[in-house]
């Protein structure tokens, strides 16, 4: 029987990072996958949707080349290239991991782990021990009772990364992250996209300014959005689908050739062996210490099988800090509370720390400042002047409560606002910091200089 | 004599920024331009080249299609077009300030201010007295006695961007970012562009590695670079012009339709009444202490200037200092180590602190940390795999003493280094700063991470 120190169940964002970051730290670590190094992140959600999403934004100039004083005739996509440009991003970036797996002297394991008692893992039959085992499975696309997924015509995200034919018509239910860039995605490649939210408003877990700007401009580019809105029922009997859709105003029915389902993931606890180990849950996650450590000793657990956010940065930081802690480091707890979360359409949402909403509802007594990006001589010269940043910021103790992004490129700006959000700036210290002319970041300065009220472009 | 408590000299990113927060403050402020509202950077620089870098860019996703899984037929560029949009949006933004003048309530005198003493100035024949006057004149581009300018074949920035036709030959002289942003510029277009640079090495404010990937990246480009090269003698008496070439290794000529001397900026301190109000200056720079007062009572200096970075957001924010200063705010200096630098061609370049030379040249012991965007999941689902991020930090006390990067994106990524470094940030509290996955700006946490032996993805 293999011993190694560490073993990880699971090769995503979770498990490939807490493998290498093991490694570093000296201990001898085997990784279990039962498919593809890189898990979904990689093979089937944040890298190649990023790639498809990236063909879109291009696809997107090239019909609008006009407005930057160009022309072009006949600009078209070519559906199976777009795919398959996508596909070979994956596919290098899996082979990336690889090659960390072996610079790091990483034993890969492949197969499907099913977790022992006594600090063990199963692999078609052969068993490995370990002085730690992580358990890093992540999660899946969650299912509807009323939307099961045939994989054909009600599909998830994997599915739809790898659609042979582009389709005419396409429902997506769930305007979170996920459904709203395969919708924003589709829409750009010529389909006729719906949106519908059970929720009154898309992205429902941000700011309600941003999902107000994103509802705005996803319509002016002919995505239809229908919100407090359910998909009831689906007949697949046809050529294609008839959803019905009850709304607020009564029940609808729509036809489309494709349901993407976007509702949420599921995560992957089942048929690991958590019940034999005795390994605690709560509905479906495992449930750990604030270094990742699940009732059993010697079991730990990271990424979307835990309760935090169910992002692969999320994972990443969790598995770090978990092997850091198993190596005697002296290490501070994750703050949940100052975790980005990005969504890629055009255009990109970003953000962290609370919306306006739930400052109110805490208590706060809170200053609030907006810049939009029409006023931005950068976005102006960019022909990107959809969006804004938008600040909150404690009154009493001048604390930075949440920042909220919308517009082009912000998912590279919002870093700036997790690390002063990390120091613990003032919003005097953001704005005595000179941003550089011109640029989107000047945005961040100036919608806290507007908190303040010393805008000066507004 | 209409007086006011603010008169500004100059309504450049350094003027009218002034003026605004001069009026916020509660002051009555004027504001005197010679041209157009918003100065050179608005009207000749910053703004509208980075309308032309854009159109640049998009031709270059035209011209790159099939990367993407896409096609097109006939990309063009129509010349013409391309800067009359740049126009079209440097007059939009000129426009701003102009409504911005107004809603402050801020009087616009039109017209070639002279300071005079008693601290008054006069434009046209009349007199305006106040009790501080701001001096923001700017600047505008050097001429070298071997290459002067005739605004036809030997021309400077403003030329540059207005040209009726293209070059099919242009010799652009200097490196830094006006002159590498022009190079970028009609390359892209289409012109034969040569770069001669007289130091080593192009962009040579930069930290050296930045140099070399920027030469690297513009040579596959099409770009040709000559440096430790001088343009000697310039003959325009035939139809284009004939450059000499002093290089390392002898004397060379080249033929071109056009030259954009691109050497530096001199500033406008002349025939505005320096002397004669006894305004102490040293060569082309006005003297002035922390707060931008200059040797005699009630005049103040900002921008390009005074000694400082002759950079738009420099002037802005020692402005904004100068003039809540005045007020009795409490104001801290400006700390001129932490200005964050641009250079908005692609790949773009960013950088803040001390390079590596630098920092070695003042004794530091050192930590460096490279990250290169080839190893970027985000760059590699962007097809944007050129460039880095790279930081420097003192071995001894954990300071941030540089971060210089180059990418696409990059100038809006500068800014978490800039805050970072105000708030005195350690690496560690950036490598545990969670960043949003996948981003760009994740290679800012990677190079932390490599530059003290933590990188996951390398």
């Amino acid at each position: 029987m293999s011993k190694y120190d560490i073993i990880v169940l699971g090769s995503g964002p979770g498990g490939y990072v807490t493998a290498i970051r093991a490694s570093q730290l000296g201990f001898k670590t085997a990784v279990i996958e039962k498919e593809s190094l890189g898990g979904v992140c990689l093979n089937w959600g944040c890298i190649p949707t990023k790639a498809l999403l990236k063909s879109a934004q291009v696809f997107e100039y090239l019909k609008h080349a006009e407005d930057y004083g160009l022309s072009v005739k006949e600009a078209d996509k070519d559906f199976g290239a777009v795919v398959q440009r996508s596909r070979g991003v994956a596919e290098g970036m899996s082979k990336g991991v690889q090659f960390l797996m072996k610079k790091n002297k990483i034993d890969v394991i492949e197969g499907f782990g099913t977790l022992k008692t006594g600090k063990k893992v199963e692999v078609d039959g052969k068993e490995y021990s370990a002085d730690h085992i992580i358990i890093a499975t992540g999660a899946r696309s969650r299912e509807l009772p009323s939307l099961k997924q045939d994989g054909k015509k009600v599909i998830g995200y994997r599915e739809a990364m790898t659609l042979k034919e582009q389709p005419k018509k396409m429902i997506v239910v769930g305007s979170g992250a996920i459904g709203v860039e395969f919708a924003y995605f589709y829409n750009s490649m010529g389909t006729d996209v719906t949106i519908v939210e059970f929720l009154p408003n898309v992205v429902p877990v941000e700011d309600e300014d941003v999902s107000k700007q994103l509802e705005k401009s996803f319509k002016k580019s002919g995505i239809k959005i229908m919100t407090s809105s359910e998909v009831t029922k689906v007949d697949t009997s046809g050529d294609g689908v008839i959803a019905t859709i009850k709304t607020a105003k009564g029940e609808e029915t729509l036809e489309a050739d494709i349901i993407l389902s976007a509702v949420g993931i599921k995560s992957n606890i089942e048929n690991i062996g958590l019940e034999d180990v005795g390994i605690a849950v709560d509905r479906d996650k495992i449930l750990v210490n604030n270094y990742y450590q699940t009732n059993i000793p010697g079991y730990y657990a990271i990424g979307d099988v835990t309760p935090g956010q169910a992002l692969a940065h999320v994972a990443s930081a969790e598995g770090i800090l978990c092997v850091e802690k198993i190596a005697g480091q002296n290490v501070e707890a994750l703050d949940y509370g100052n975790i980005p979360g990005c969504t890629y359409a055009s255009p990109e949402i970003a953000s962290v720390g609370m919306t306006e909403k739930q400052a109110k509802e805490k208590g706060y007594d809170i200053k609030v400042g907006k810049f939009p990006f029409s006023a931005s001589g950068k976005a102006s010269a960019s022909g990107a002047k959809d969006g804004f940043v938008k600040v909150i910021f404690d009154a009493k103790y001048g604390e930075w409560l949440g920042c909220h992004m919308i517009g082009a490129g912000v998912t590279d700006m919002i870093a700036e606002a997790v690390l002063g959000r990390k120091l613990e700036t003032t919003g005097h210290e953001v704005l005595k910091t000179v941003h550089p002319h011109p640029t989107m970041s000047e945005a961040v300065m100036e919608a806290v200089a507007a908190a303040y009220d010393e805008v000066i472009h507004l």
